[in-house]
């Protein structure tokens, strides 16, 4: 019963018959190579549109650099306060990006409006030389808060990043995981609807430590090779970031595995909202489930060998919250077995005879 | 006939069996895994000493975090001029260690001396507050001329930073081929000298994306977690880092595929040097031979299917300069078909009938 | 009619007068000069205690030197979220700190709890390796809403950041504003209430540019003078920051500048309370009021050239707030006509007969 | 005999006058005064073109502000070993322009040459992502050596970077000394050569505490005024600022002041010259003096009362090598004193009977 992260599980079996596959021979290194080539004209078709393609170890490195690239030092991002950038990348894109700032806006569902963006535009604007300059915006899809924005919403973000000026970058550590939850094409949510760049991620979702960051202007990517040399990130032998990527691509296995994964927390979901004294305190969208339930319930189902982990408060929420994230290798008897200890532990603790 | 680099070469077996063998059901990410705690104890074995090792995924990488956590961001590292940290990162010292200088000793070897240190030293103090003042010195073993230094001179070299209270910091991207040239232990050439840090090389060495961050005083590792993921190089599945480090320290595979590349390195040194219009312009220590050779031989080589580069250019030597890398996987055929073609060709060139 | 800041004034006679008679002969530059010399040694008395101070030409290098020097790159700062080194420094606490970042507290005077410390620090460490480290607090005194610590709340701060091994340090840009309000000593809300480090101002109460940082632990400041040097703040000729900083102690001047700027303020506060449609939101307890009035009272005020800024809104309060900001300079008089012209427009806009 | 520097002398009486005359009444901060304005208009007359000047408080910050506006974080700044970026800033241009590297070239007397710009580019594009990309050159006028670039080769310096697309910086701490020696236009060794930035020095030249950046491309200023902002480089009273470097160019005061300074360090270099067991060691063009003189005599001159510093060594030259630094204060009795002294113990001590 892991549900502790999406990242705890093993590597896709298609992904690393890749690996083995690409491992024959010398080739040119530092993306030189012909799986690397590719890799670019694969990208293409999935997102039918021009595109540069950059392939990272990992997704704090893919949307560090993704944004040190639109942003100058003296710049800053505006982005939600649950953003995975702002709370769990160490500081990442302040470092990457020389020291420009992220300007956060609250959400309850960690997703922000083109309200929100306007206004934080016009406050800085008003400020001067006094206040950072914003640059560009960054959401995540799907949320940290496992929500998804639909494609109508992102395109009003974009139309209102385009009417100040501002880039528009897309955190898509679980990207696979919001089109399957919105049955769309990648383009639909992504280009078309006025992302910049996206940071593409595959880790999550099977990979082994694959990431890569996409601009759909390649004029924007100037210097980004640059960059990924600068921080460490360009691998010498990076026909083996290419080939989990064109695995990953190969057959929809990007699409299956997260349509999995998403049919998990969704079962998951369901099982745990009927249950007494517990609340699914966000919609499950993709492949996370965020539940308030009593700390004595918490600490029994650990107990009893459940790996997850606690969340942060829900405001008006008495009970404590914690996150179910499943993943490509969750078995719905793992969800079943889950739920039906919950259920067993849920009515002792929470409704005694 | 690959000698352009050891990172053209692919993954040896064994370590992509050792990937293999790891992708088994979910484990803790970000190093809370089995591999990585045994990687730990297996490292103190190796260099007989207590110790703090990081794994990360490239070379640049481990050299600018290593350094990072050494020097403040108004401090300086004192290293060879065509030190690979200052001709070939692009810079990400100085973005790793926030705008920390490095202060280049021209050495015709890539070498640099106990001498040199102290009169880099005298003129920074020298300086007051208007000159960086260096923390920390950096020597490359192998170095990037392909010579190595002797346990002694390490060991004399780290006396004169302690003097000088500066930490000594070790690019051991070649190491295990330094090892081999000398025979010695690998706790000779590190701690034992004088190394504070090391930064221990694999993916040249038969890897797929693998090299460690090693602290012989672990107190100065303080931070360094905090600033590996600030700087994206925290795999969440780092099992697949610490599988290849494992690997290749397993059996002495690490050794033995540098002994091999050595070896190569050494055969075609000899064989080179009894060309008619040749010079080798280095001493032939681990795997790589520095050529001076006529333009005419460079270009029939070419075009014959050698892969190489050219290399800086060698002062008093009229002819460019070429490097030669070998790897665990040149073959004695292959040594053996270049120097037949460079006999062939430098007759023809360089010693018409 | 000047209300729009404290700097907009001139330079005091006083410190004027002493720039003159520090321009006598050649002496040592970049700080080696007798004037700077006596002004440690006026400090301690001034503070009580040892202490190392270092003179800089503005409020923001002053506090981004201070916060870069108790906080690492991967660390962070906690602070209000109205603090100026957030809002109004244009990102330079990150640029100087190499990229740390502040975590923002709200507040609705600008002034922050030890609760809020605590809370901060439990969810960052809570958070391990993915969020930052805060190393420091950072507080303004007085506030960036005109309002005032007591003594014993700095030193409850202060214990919290001990509890935590947190630094603390002070913004004082309107520090003798402070004290003039408190009637207590400079020791007793900086160091013997816990602070390490303080801005210590001087330009928005007199003089012509001169900061001070003063560290109360002088060990705290070891590299400072490097940082110092290598951000472009070190004056050549030193003599003429020191020579300021020096009159403005001179027989209390720094005092009775902020207690007849505080006494204006509070003036100029009380006639406008007594105004309809008019609502002092925070209490005067320095050197600004800020006042919510209609936007046709704002603008007549302006029409009638009177100088002063619109502010950011305060939440549950429909009118506008603007900020008007005495100095040394304001008189009775400026104060008398300001009100009286409020008076006079807001009896005509507010109330028509 | 004050020789240590220019910068031990006071401030002119013309521009302490300069500063009581801008102290009256309230005025707009951070630039929003008249004599910022009036500064702006004034410059394009002494220069002859369109510019967009910007007043800094001190040399390193003109120096570290100007780079880092044409530098991107992974780019680089040729400049000669010797630079005062390079040696005397502590790391000030990296700090600012977010780690970018120098590249150093030798230079006997500090001017460098454009085949040295050609084959520092040729080798860094050489080097691919692997090295970072020169994107400014910058040279120092007068040189750390007291030395003067003619215009013409300025010119093809100029020449060279466009060729390029590198942009070109003057470090002008003593740039009026360099005019007054050249006896040339201040446009003809700036635009007109090819310079897109000037650090414009007014300090070592009878200033109090200002010095201004000069884009002649005032495009290329994008962004100046928030990194100035943001280096905490802008001075609420800027006012004070602006005065200093009107006053600085009335009536010539900074032609006259330079050539007197200079006039002074021919006559000093005139009279060492003759003296036995002593050399000038390089040509006397502007206000310095570079002379090697044997230990005891350097001893000697500073027990009478001679103030001066010790240069790095000369190759080739066995004696020390001290500097003497002349200024607008430097008078004929020191200079004549000095010789005479020199005279005196270098006899005795040089060509004893």
């Amino acid at each position: 019963m892991h549900f502790a992260s999406d990242n705890t599980a093993p590597v896709c079996p298609e992904i690393m018959a890749a690996l083995m596959e690409a491992n024959t021979g010398n080739t040119g290194s530092y993306g030189a190579d012909a799986l690397t080539a590719r890799l670019t004209a694969r990208m293409k078709e999935v997102f039918e549109t021009d595109l540069a393609v950059y392939p990272v170890g990992t997704g704090t490195a893919a949307n560090a650099l993704a944004l040190s690239t639109l942003v100058r030092p003296y710049g800053a991002v505006i982005c939600a306060e649950e953003a995975h950038i702002s709370t769990d990348e160490a500081g990442a894109p302040e470092f990457y990006m020389g020291g420009a700032k992220l300007l956060l806006l609250p959400s309850p569902d960690s997703r922000i409006s083109p309200m929100q963006i306007e206004s934080a535009m016009a406050r800085a604007i008003d400020g001067g030389v006094h206040h950072v300059l914003p640059e560009a915006v960054s959401i995540t899809q799907a949320t940290e808060w496992g929500t998804v924005y639909a494609a109508a919403e992102i395109g009003e973000l974009g139309q209102a990043c385009r009417r100040r000026g501002l880039h528009l970058h897309m955190d898509g550590a679980r990207f696979a995981n919001a089109i399957a939850h919105l049955g769309c094409t990648p383009a639909e949510i992504s280009w078309k609807a006025g992302i910049d760049v996206l940071s593409f991620g595959a880790t999550k979702n099977g990979a082994l430590a694959a990431e890569a960051v996409i601009f759909f202007n390649p004029a924007l990517a100037a210097g980004f090779e640059r960059r990924r040399k600068r921080a460490g990130q360009l691998w010498s032998k990076m026909r083996f970031l290419s080939a989990q990527l064109l695995a990953f691509l190969e057959n929809d296995l990007w699409l299956r595995n997260a349509r999995h994964a998403n049919e998990m927390a969704a079962t998951l979901g369901r099982g745990l909202a009927a249950l007494p004294g517990i609340r699914i305190v966000q919609h499950v969208q993709a492949n996370e489930v965020f539940v308030a339930m009593p700390e004595e319930l918490i600490e029994s189902l650990q107990a009893e060998g459940a790996v997850f982990y606690r969340w942060i408060d829900v405001p008006g929420e008495p009970n404590p919250v914690v996150r179910l994230v499943t993943s490509y290798t969750t078995t719905a008897a793992d969800v079943h077995r889950f739920v039906q200890l919950a259920h067993r532990i849920a009515t002792r603790v929470v409704e005694p005879a």
